[in-house]
């Protein structure tokens, strides 16, 4: 089967290591906020920090060192004075723009069908 | 803007919360692999349990209740001898195929080019 070709949900099986880490990396806490942040085109790790409401520069610092050791997150040092410290992602990190097109999209329409239906 | 519709990244917000409420939700751990078995068609609790290995009775009860709740899965009760209990995605949980779609394709994708890079 080619790269890209996909198959019918019935014909896949119920569990595939492959997607089962895939989700599991992009679904940890911040990462997916942190992907769509630099998507948006924010790279400095303080712009990064300012955009997510809530993280700490702790666990924003852990979430890209994980998104380095996956190759989703480029680090580069700027030599400047002082140094300048930006995040880029990768090719294999950009290629996640139709995963976070896709949540964006089911988020956007399940938020407004349950803003318009009727409580209770 | 209409619901489905798509805006261009650089367009979109750094940050948005519909977004990260849903990246959140799908990321929660195990809760990826449950939403692939049940749209593999797999509905009985003992079978989800079996499908996703390493994942607690305990956590699979817990990512239900959770799915539950937010409208993603239904809980149904057949009166049989004994009683079966299946589950089921709603509307708004098959509405998540394009997700795990998109997620697999990036998996399988980067499996593969990273079977095939060089080492080091």
């Amino acid at each position: 089967m080619g790269k890209n070709e996909t198959v019918a949900f019935e014909e896949r099986e119920a569990f595939c290591p492959v997607y089962h880490r895939a989700v599991e990396l992009i679904g940890r806490r911040w990462t997916g906020a942190i992907l769509r942040a630099l998507m948006a085109g924010v790279s400095r790790f303080s712009d990064l920090a300012a955009t997510v409401p809530g993280m700490s520069d702790r666990m924003l610092s852990e979430r890209l060192k994980e998104l380095e050791s996956e190759g989703v997150v480029v680090r580069r040092v700027i030599p400047e004075t002082p140094v300048r410290i930006e995040y880029e992602l990768t090719e294999k990190g950009r290629a996640l723009q139709d995963v976070i097109e896709a949540v964006s999209v089911w988020a956007g329409r399940w938020a407004v069908e349950e803003a318009e239906a009727p409580t209770g």
